[in-house]
């Protein structure tokens, strides 16, 4: 049997595919490759929580057994959930099955089946702003009535509140949100008088409570990532971090990317609904999260602000992004906005408000500019090139002069996607790789020491630079043929795989390898970000008649956080230049949130850059097929702008 | 068995008190007493029809029967619904029901099981005001995006409206409605990007149709009153009306005043959220119906305005009215309110507002900031005197150059409250009466000329009148000895009544009379109106250093437009001026409604006018006591400002 003739199922959210050599039952096959699952009964189909979601493939699979039509509800097994340990492929659909060269079953892991968490990247660099929030709350003792001057309620708390120092202004009208209003009766009454008012940009009052809770006044900031969630409980009165929460982003059982959960919503007539309520109900848990982390209530949040790539926010504000998968890619609307929590089910306080940071294009949303708030980008003297390496790519070219801005659908092979072996940075992945040139022996570290089960996105760049260092593959990115009668090579059909982990040190029990094919791939995804920048930096240029370079690079996200630098640039994914003026940013799409929600006046300078900033679509550049094309050498055809690779200089080029 | 000692029911909402002798079951009752009730099995308990409220007294009542817990929901039986044909006293208890001199039971029939319906006033007299509503809809033809400027489409749009001559300003940015933002893309598209916007306040789109809908554009305006709902429907872009629908106000279910009603909610932990939802549904009625008349859906109507006493006005907005019926009376607010549709389940165009009119104090409300805009007062150069008179009675006094309001809680007496034979405006009531001073002679005439079962409020005034032209009573209200010993006056125990119609030519087999008790009611009710409104003008004269006189007078209401102008003169329950400058001029708090849907800049007077008009607390005025205490004689215990009384000169003062 060989290797295209095999029972392969792909394992969501992890991006792992398995090879179910002896046709186990889905619990069987998850144990046995490491990959820890939730179980009280060990999978004997008494306990239920072994619960999968069968996404395709379920007409090679036995039907529902007992336990499952005892233990799963009828929506259930119509909308294809399984118990894992009940599912199994039916034996006259193996041959057929084994046809097929591409997997034809995917299963949905739900997040609180993995008993590993993921490694979800939620700290960023932080420069710090002033604390300017956009709600306050304040104290106010109110003149009762009387018959002589029977004021009414309203009247006389704003009487009260112009006489405070936060509103002493002329012509304070402030509004009250209706369902404020409606409690005003009772809670003026409830301690004699003595209310706190919450006010939102200092002109409506969103919430009234006896007595004194100045303190109690809370924000969340919000990433909504393609794979991740994360929310940031942070108390406006002192600017601190409470508690952070984060999860798998819930939309990955309806697609892997944007693209796909836009075909999700295409064909299906409730597509965009399910899609929205999906991740709502994972941000409000988030909330729950983290409030029962600082022991507080979510009725004490006032203000949540979010970022995310623009079919995240479309999909967040249940506005069908649609057009945003057409050409020519339009958003329904870019600038930045402020809905109320309750029209967006987020349960939060009744009267609280959502702060969404505008978008820039189709394909560069608001999460990039939360990179531009955080990094300030925009006040460097020195030419930056920020990268934020998420499911999809972003890149920001700029200084405290220009800004231009483009994306790259380039960053899934980095998440594991179309990598043979490759898997997203959960336990048990491949993060670090060394290949020792002299023997070509391959050491390597995995996330959380688990015995290894796959690769991740930094181990695919370390292990292909490594190879490269080691001569074992050449510049064009082919195996070098002097070293494939290695032991190390193996033949899987007519091709060759260069082997990372032989399988009895594997979780899955079969070999780690790499092939010519995740080479390729590897190679589209760096040479698409090289060349993208490239492509910003010459438009700059040229409308600006300057010759500037790049001299400072931010890499942020996930995986901009966790590669080696130095790999990085060896490959030619990012501009050679010193390590030291290279800097990993973290989460700064999180940290733009978390400074929107502290300080109100970066919500005028979000406006103001996205006025500001030139957006360009890189793929219709004229000169792009050819910037790619140079841009898929290792590191690059052209080496004048590659130094580091001097000592380097015998790797073949083909 | 005398008349203190039989059992008495009241039916609501029409305010008939019964004589029930034979013990018939509540369906008997009231087809023998002439009140027309819905049923298809004629009182055999196998059709659910004639199903009713028991408010009062269920421990009297027989037990539910086997036909009522087959008909009835268990909810409805725990509620005390009934049929009234399988209900009646049980023999045990009438003996114990005889002993109380008032009703110890009370019981509502609902709208739908009435036959006949009530005389709602829906007509007012309109000045007539310029076509400039809130609510504006435009139609625009929108670029399509391109590779070259992928601009998103809220802002394609916006730049449409920009053109048009509608927003035709600078720095136009009007914001749009979250709800319009989600249907943007898909609107968009349907019909080549031709489409209609609404506009609300000219800077606000509250929605988005494809192509050209400029014509179907429809607002509401809503008369709350405690006793009758009307609702017309306008077509804002010709400004005429194009639907009325009245109803019932079905909290009279709960409390006949708004007393009743306060004193509901404050009993009772849900009390606020039913009468609020009852009166929701019942408004969401009259707009079904207003649309099925004008075959028109009611998503096409974009506002609704409301006018309502500050009770009606606060359990509309679910706003906690109990401290309105606590001294010192203050509402929790005054102001006007915008508020949008969908908060207060009101259900028209999703995106669509509700206009709430300011009120002016506790118990002067919307409603007479309704009538002050609809009669113009305030532009008179004459010093008017306007009274609403409806279940509360609102006194207004002003012209061009000051104005001021109070209340007094006269009006239900004038609605056929605590009148022994009174009822409401309702078929089969007595509404004109004419007395033969030489015989006593009695002529009457009924609404839909039916065979009276009762006396309404304008057939009371009538009465006393004539009593006293008759010399039947004295002006200070006692029956005059001289005549007592005529053959209609009948003795019931010690008090002497006279009888209007002899019980063989009634629907309720019982005499219909006046007692001693009944003409003090009135007294209290008329002298109420009087001393207010002299109280107002005393005021008013005292702050000016005046010495005006009331020279013209406007009666609005229902009450007011029915009732006989010269009688309310002559009994004096409003100055004795010439008739002709005495006007009826109808529901005027509803057309005030209605002009403040046409016309917004209305919106601002109103807001300019509650804080020009000096509210008087009459109940506290120093002078009350004396003022009220003069007013209680017909006319008046000064004479000399009632001249038409001189012809009359000649009946006793006691």
């Amino acid at each position: 049997m060989n290797n295209n003739s095999s029972i392969l199922i792909d394992f969501e959210p992890i991006s792992r595919r398995l090879h179910n050599i002896k046709n186990e039952n889905f619990y069987q096959l998850l144990i046995n490759s490491g990959i820890r699952v939730r179980s009280l009964c060990g999978g004997l189909g008494t306990c239920g929580k072994c619960k999968v979601l069968v996404q395709e493939g379920n007409k090679y699979l036995n039907p529902p057994t007992d336990s499952e039509k005892k233990l799963l509800t009828k929506e259930e097994i119509n909308e294809n959930f399984r118990l894992a340990c009940q599912c199994y492929i039916v034996e006259d659909q193996i041959d057929l099955i084994k046809k097929h060269p591409q997997p034809q079953i995917r299963v949905f892991l739900p997040q609180e089946l993995l008993v590993e968490d993921f490694k979800i990247l939620t700290s960023g660099l932080n420069k710090g702003v002033n604390l300017n929030p956009n709600v306050k709350k304040v104290f106010i003792e109110v003149d009762k009535p009387n018959l002589k001057t029977p004021i009414p309620d309203l009247e006389r708390i704003l009487y009260a509140l112009s006489t405070t120092s936060v509103t002493n202004k002329n012509q304070f009208e402030p509004s009250i949100e209706f369902e404020t209003l409606k409690k005003i009766p009772l809670v003026l009454r409830e301690d004699n008088h003595r209310i706190t008012l919450t006010l939102y940009e200092d002109n409506k009052i969103i919430d009234c409570e006896a007595g004194n809770s100045v303190a109690n006044s809370y924000g969340i900031a919000f990433d909504i990532g393609t794979t991740t969630l994360v929310g940031y409980l942070i108390n406006l009165s002192d600017g601190k971090i409470y508690s952070i929460a984060s999860a798998l982003n819930p939309q990955t059982a309806y697609g892997e990317d944007v693209v796909s959960r836009i075909t999700y919503i295409k064909n299906n007539k409730e597509g965009l609904l399910k899609l929205n309520s999906t991740v709502l109900d994972a941000l409000n848990l988030i909330i729950n999260e983290t409030c029962a982390e600082a022991k507080i209530s979510p009725s004490q949040i006032y203000e949540a602000t979010f970022v995310g790539n623009s079919v995240m926010h479309h999909i967040f504000l249940n506005i069908d992004p649609t057009y945003i998968g057409l050409s020519p890619y339009v958003p329904a609307i870019k600038k930045d906005l402020n809905i109320q929590a309750k029209d967006l089910n987020l349960k939060i306080n009744r009267g609280g408000y959502a702060y969404i940071l505008p978008l820039i294009a189709g394909y560069v949303g608001a999460d990039t500019v939360g990179v531009i708030l955080s990094s300030e980008i925009d006040k460097e003297s020195e030419l930056t090139l920020a990268i934020d390496v998420g499911t999809n790519g972003e890149i920001i070219v700029g200084n405290k002069d220009f800004l231009a801005t483009g994306s790259c659908a380039a960053g899934s092979a980095l998440e594991g996607a179309h990598i043979n072996n490759g898997m997203r940075a959960a336990a048990g992945a491949i993060d670090t790789v060394k290949i020792d040139p002299t023997d070509l022996n391959v050491r390597y570290t995995t996330i959380n020491n688990k015995k290894p089960i796959g690769i991740c996105g930094s181990g695919i760049i370390d292990t292909v630079a490594e190879m490269l260092k080691s001569k074992i593959i050449t510049r064009s990115g082919g195996f070098n043929k002097q070293v494939t009668d290695h032991e190390s090579f193996i033949k899987k059909g007519k091709s060759l795989e260069f082997t990372l982990v032989k399988k009895d040190q594997t979780s899955i029990k079969r070999d780690i390898t790499i092939s010519q094919n995740d080479i390729r791939e590897l190679q589209m995804a760096k040479g698409a970000f090289y060349s993208g920048a490239r492509i910003i930096l010459n438009y700059l240029n040229q409308a600006n008649e300057s010759k500037l370079k790049i001299k400072q690079i931010y890499l942020a996200g996930a995986f901009g956080n966790y590669i080696n630098k130095g790999n990085a640039k060896f490959i030619g994914m990012i501009p050679d230049i010193s390590d030291e003026f290279i800097y990993q940013i973290g989460n700064a799409a999180g940290v733009g949130a978390q400074n929107c929600l502290l300080n109100t006046e970066l919500r005028d300078k979000a406006r103001k850059l996205i006025k500001k900033i030139k957006y360009i679509e890189i793929a219709v550049a004229q000169e792009f097929q050819k910037e790619y094309a140079k841009a898929m050498y290792f590191p690059h055809l052209d080496l004048e702008n590659f130094p580091s690779l001097t000592e380097y200089n015998d790797i073949p080029k083909r």
